[in-house]
């Protein structure tokens, strides 16, 4: 059975900053993740998320986008270390190369170079209803860029949005000393309908 | 399709404090639950930690401990509200109600009474190799009893600890406002066997 | 002698939201009050930080803005239970109210009401050079407000932010209990002159 | 005049960990000094607390205790640095070089080896009654080791802790991104008089 929250030691590194294991279980869980499930990875740096996100949708496919070459590099041999063949990497700046992929049930935004809103406006016409949008912000400027996208789009997105900060305690000798991992704001958006009559997908209750 | 990461406000709720969503799906992920294991949820307080961690084991079982009478009937209450058949609750306060139960591949210690390392002897003679205990720590007391026995046992056991806080950016008109969670420990530690020949368990690299 | 750090529990409190210890005592040491400073209190809530600036600056004034009468009422109250003469409380909302005040050495923001860029050109004015401004953001719309004018002014200011998170140990019987307080970012912003040969303010190191 | 938060840059740094700026400004308030204060610093590290103490302090002394010969060749750099006579660098590890300083009224300890307890108890025959220990913890044993002392020594001291987390915002072009600072402990005692029949330092309200 393969397991969600791989250790950070398990994939191959290089430059390029890699999203951490408590903050990849936590957006994988939140984006609701389906054994088919078409997924976007914006921003996929090092190619952690779209590792995670393919082995939780087998019979799924997640498109990888990565502006830098030496990401790109480092997603494929991630994705060749796991044996995954589906993941689909594309050496694009999004929102370029996004028009022409399938519709998609969920999108994680790792990163968006400025360009949030334009990168929005055109996922928002890719996910399907009920999908959800889970951006991971490490600047001031991102998260707002994405709070203000959402607040101004309420009649099809809700969202929520909360800041994660991971302590490890590092065993030295005898000791276990506190490293702080860099905070991460994860804000999740659900595509939806204000007007439909319920919302199945909210309540897991027992009908 | 059952998801992990249930709102808090899907559970009922009494005076007894309820683990929150991150830290239950932080837990749950690093319990590294299978569809038919068979847990413990030691001081399981409201359930919710109890009904998430059945859901993903539904060929499973999980034992239920709590020794606070309003606690128990939150965990019924809150079992029957998600039509789970997989939880047995006993009102006892542990390691009470410990010997009486089968094997088992998790263990969560969410309240130990300043019992820790009774506790913790009984669980490590029912825990099967490869198994692993999650204990969540409010207090600095309990956090250093966790970690003693671990690092006693260092034969035996090893593990990993962090600090999770959660800050909740709450939407008040036309603002997102940081409201803080009270930070948690988490402390995950996985029966080994140290001098076996391989961790199959620990790499999930293509073989 | 008088100390700054005055415990919470020392202040007469109300509905109110008031600045915490820890948080009152990193924005008054930020904003570098000397014993003459005349200093600006806007958005001043309950007067805690009132209270420990007029300490500060015995010899200087504090004039304390606040639009809500119940936190004019309790700052009047705190400085009365203090025996503070030094202490002007005008029942204003920022920016009203400012522009008949003398020039200050130090600015303290804890609430703008959406008001941030007017609030700041009119405190620009009065700014000595030299002297700081200190915001505390609890929304981050505030906080992007507060950076994004001193990034458009950056040929008169300069400016650091950071986030604090402060968790208490409740000593509850033989336990200390985590206990989060709600998170702050304190911007600091210094009015300097770019083109000046030295910065006088900025080396405490010896001639 | 001299400011208290000297920013981290003013000091001259090398392979030993340096108290960062804001847990300094929080630990040197919570001390309380006066101008007149005899200090000890035990496990003095590269001297920024020295230094800041010291300045608060012209007409008291500081004696910094440090077993590391970097590190003490790194405090009286600094003190040189900022033209500092009233700091006196004892090449030691503590609770050696005690007992030959005169009583004190502040200690401040940084570090402590594993001797917390024996430190503790040399520190209480020298530290005036009303006086104030501050501990800065960064492993959970050492700040277990300084609770459970204060928790036995109920009737000499009373004590509260907290753990603080900075993230600083780093200006990158346009961006200001969240880097976390490694949290600490900072744990505060009183020596004090329970039978005495007020507490004079205790409040500070109008007489």
């Amino acid at each position: 059975m393969t397991y969600l929250g791989l250790d950070d030691e398990e994939f191959i590194r290089g430059k390029v900053p890699m999203t951490k294991q408590e903050i990849r279980i936590l957006t994988l869980v939140k984006a609701r993740i389906k054994p088919d499930s078409i997924i976007y990875d914006i921003g996929a740096g090092t190619g952690s998320l779209s590792v995670e996100a393919a082995r939780l949708a087998p019979q799924g496919r997640v498109y990888a986008l990565e502006k830098n070459p030496e990401g790109v590099r480092l997603i494929r041999a991630n994705a060749a270390n796991f044996a995954l063949k589906n993941i689909s990497v594309l050496e694009k700046e999004a929102p370029d190369g996004l028009d022409g992929l399938p519709s998609c049930d969920t999108v994680l935004i790792g990163g968006s170079s400025g360009s949030m809103e334009q990168i929005l406006d055109e996922v928002k016409a890719k996910l399907k209803t009920g999908g959800r949008i889970v951006v991971n912000c490490i600047t001031v400027q991102s998260l707002l860029q994405a709070i203000d996208y959402f607040r101004s789009h309420e009649a099809e997105f809700r969202y929520e949005a909360i800041q994660v900060m991971v302590t490890r305690l590092q065993q030295i000798g005898p000791y276990d000393m506190a490293k702080a991992v860099n905070p991460v704001y994860i804000l999740t958006a659900q595509k939806w309908d204000r007007d439909a009559a319920s919302y199945a997908d909210m309540s897991e209750k027992a009908v």
